[in-house]
C-alpha cells in the first residue's frame, strides 16, 4: 500500500462542513457566522516521549486528538475541524485501522471534521492542528485573571502521572488509571459553559504547579494555592500525602481545566458542576502581588513544583 | 534554555492580523472579509527524508515554510498565517537562530504571520500548517480540468532532482542548483494571477509524471504530454536526453505550478509570464479519454514515470 492508498483508505470521508476536504493542495473552510473567530492550536506527539510505541493504536488515536481538543476547551471554543500529519516508520494496516478508529470516534463525538493532512515515512510522530469557533471577545484567555478571583480546577489531578509511574515500575495498572493516562477526556462542554463565568482559563498538560505560573505571568498577578484542597481521586487518597501532592502539582497529562472566576460566581459554578457531572474545586485565590504561594491548611509552606519542560530534563 | 524560553526567544513577535498569537492554548484568527474562504494546508518534513540533518538551518527554515506556501499558491490563495510544530533532538542555539531567520525572512516576504506552535524533544521533525485567503468558489482545485484544456507548467523542471543526485554522488554542486533544491520559490503571485485564467491547478512536489495523474483522476479526464516541450534549465540541457526527461518527469521538489487552461487563454498567459518574469510553458492537452499518454514530437512513446511515494520505495 502506498501513501495515497493509505490516505484514501483510512483518512478520507465525504466533506461535511468544509467546502473542500482531504485530497487537494489545501482544504477550504467557509466563512464563520458573523461575530465568530477561529481558535487554532497545534500539538506534536513523539514516540517514547508522549507515548510508548507499543501503546494500543485506538488509544493513541484518541489521545492525539484529545490533547488538541483540550486546547479548544481551554479557550471555550467549539471544535469544528482538524488536520492530521503523521510520520510512520512503516505501513502496518491493523495499527493504522486501530489508530483511525480511535481518532474518528472522538472526532465524531465532537462533530470535528478531518479536512486535510500529510503522511510521510519517519520516526513515529503525530501532529494535529485543530480549528474551533468562539464568539469574538469571549475566548477564555490566560491573561484575564483578576486579583481576588477564585482559582478552580475541574476533575481530579495526578491520576495520569500515577498511572505512568505504575507502568514505569511494572506494577499492575487498574483500568481506570490507564484510561486517565491513555484516553484523556477533553473538557469541551465545560469550556463552552465557562464563557461568561470564568475570567482566565487554560488546560493542564504539564502539571498544575508549572502551568499555573504561565497563567499568572500572562495576567500579571500572583496566587495562593491551598494544597489540602487539591482534588484527587480515591485511588490516590491511599498514597502518602507528600507523594499525592507531588503527583497533583507536578504530574502532567491531566487535561483538566484550570480557571479563575469572581467569588460571586461560586454558586453558578457549583450548579454547572452538578449539571455536567464534572467536579469543580476551588483551590485558591488570585493575588494582586505576583508570585505563587502554597498553603497547607492556611499556613504558607515552602514548595517548588516545576512543570514539565521538554528541554529542561 | 527551556522550551518556553526557546519559544519566547525565537518564535514570538507581537500580533499583527491575529487577534491572539503565540503563547495561549490557541491562537485566535478574526473573521475573513465577506466572500472569502480559508485555504489550509499542512506539511511534515522529516530529517534524512525531506532534508539532511546537516543542511544549513536558514535554508531549512526557508524550505519548511516554502513547501507549505507552495500549496497555497496552487489554490490561488494569499498567505495570511501559519503554525509551527517542531521536534528537536537538542537545543542548539546557533541552529535555532538560523532556522528562525530563514523562516521569518520568507514569512515577511509574503506577509504571513506565525500565530502558534509546539516544541518538543525528539527526532528532528518540522510540521507547519498554513492559512491563506481565497475568494469563495475561485480557488484553483485539482478537479477542474476540462477536455481540450492546454496543460501548462511554470519555471523549469528537474533542477532540484539533479541537484540531489549531484549531492548524493558527491559531485560539485553549482550554487543555483543547490538553491533550487534547498530554497524553492513558492509561486504565490502566479497562483493569485491564475484565478480566473486557469481551470485546474496543483503544485509539483513529487514529480510531474505522478502529480499529473492525481489531477487527471480528480478531474476524470486524461492528457497527452509532449516530452520535447518539457521546460528544463540550461544546466540540464547538457545532459543526455533520456536522463533530462527522467529528471523532468520523475524528479521531486520542483514546487512549480502545473495547471490547465482553455486554449483562448494562451495570449493572456504569455502576457502574465512576461509580467511576472516566470516562464510558462504549454506541455500538452487534456483529453476526454482518461489515461496519460506521452508523445515525442507527436509520436506516442511508451513511458511510465511514477511520482514519489513515501511508502512505495
Amino acid at each position: 500500500m502506498g501513501e495515497f492508498d493509505l490516505i484514501a483508505r483510512y483518512f478520507t470521508r465525504p466533506c461535511r462542513d468544509a467546502a473542500l476536504g482531504v485530497g487537494d493542495d489545501c482544504a477550504l473552510l467557509g466563512a464563520l457566522p458573523t461575530g465568530m473567530q477561529w481558535a487554532i492550536s497545534t500539538d506534536m506527539l513523539v514516540s517514547d516521549r508522549h507515548f510508548w510505541a507499543d501503546v494500543e493504536p485506538q488509544a493513541l488515536g484518541h489521545k492525539a486528538l484529545a490533547v488538541n481538543l483540550s486546547d479548544l476547551a481551554a479557550m471555550g471554543a467549539r471544535p469544528r475541524a482538524f488536520t492530521l500529519a503523521m510520520a510512520l516508520p512503516e505501513i502496518n494496516e491493523p495499527w493504522l485501522a486501530g489508530f483511525a478508529q480511535g481518532i474518528w470516534a472522538l472526532a465524531d463525538e465532537h462533530g470535528c471534521e478531518l479536512i486535510g493532512g500529510d503522511t510521510t515515512r519517519g520516526p513515529l510522530n503525530i501532529c494535529i492542528t485543530v480549528f474551533g469557533e468562539v464568539p469574538t471577545l469571549q475566548a477564555l484567555r490566560r491573561d484575564a485573571a483578576q486579583a481576588n478571583d477564585d482559582v478552580w480546577v475541574s476533575g481530579t489531578l495526578g491520576d495520569a502521572a500515577w498511572a505512568l509511574s505504575l507502568m514505569q515500575s511494572s506494577q499492575p495498572l487498574p483500568a481506570e488509571a490507564r484510561s486517565r493516562l491513555e484516553r484523556p477526556t477533553p473538557r469541551i462542554e465545560l469550556g463552552l459553559r465557562l464563557r461568561g463565568l470564568a475570567h482566565a482559563c487554560m488546560d493542564l498538560s504539564d502539571g498544575l504547579g508549572g502551568d499555573l505560573k504561565h497563567l499568572l505571568q500572562a495576567s500579571g498577578v500572583g496566587a495562593a494555592i491551598e494544597l489540602s484542597q487539591l482534588p484527587t481521586s480515591p485511588s490516590l487518597q491511599i498514597l502518602p500525602a507528600e507523594l499525592r501532592r507531588n503527583l497533583a502539582l507536578s504530574g502532567g497529562d491531566d487535561y483538566e481545566l484550570l480557571f479563575t472566576a469572581a467569588p460571586n460566581k461560586r454558586e453558578a459554578l457549583q450548579v454547572l458542576a452538578a449539571d455536567l457531572g464534572v467536579p469543580l474545586t476551588r483551590i485558591g485565590t488570585i493575588t494582586r502581588k505576583p508570585g505563587l504561594v502554597f498553603l497547607d491548611h492556611g499556613t504558607p509552606v515552602p514548595a517548588e513544583f516545576g512543570g514539565y519542560d521538554h528541554f529542561s530534563i
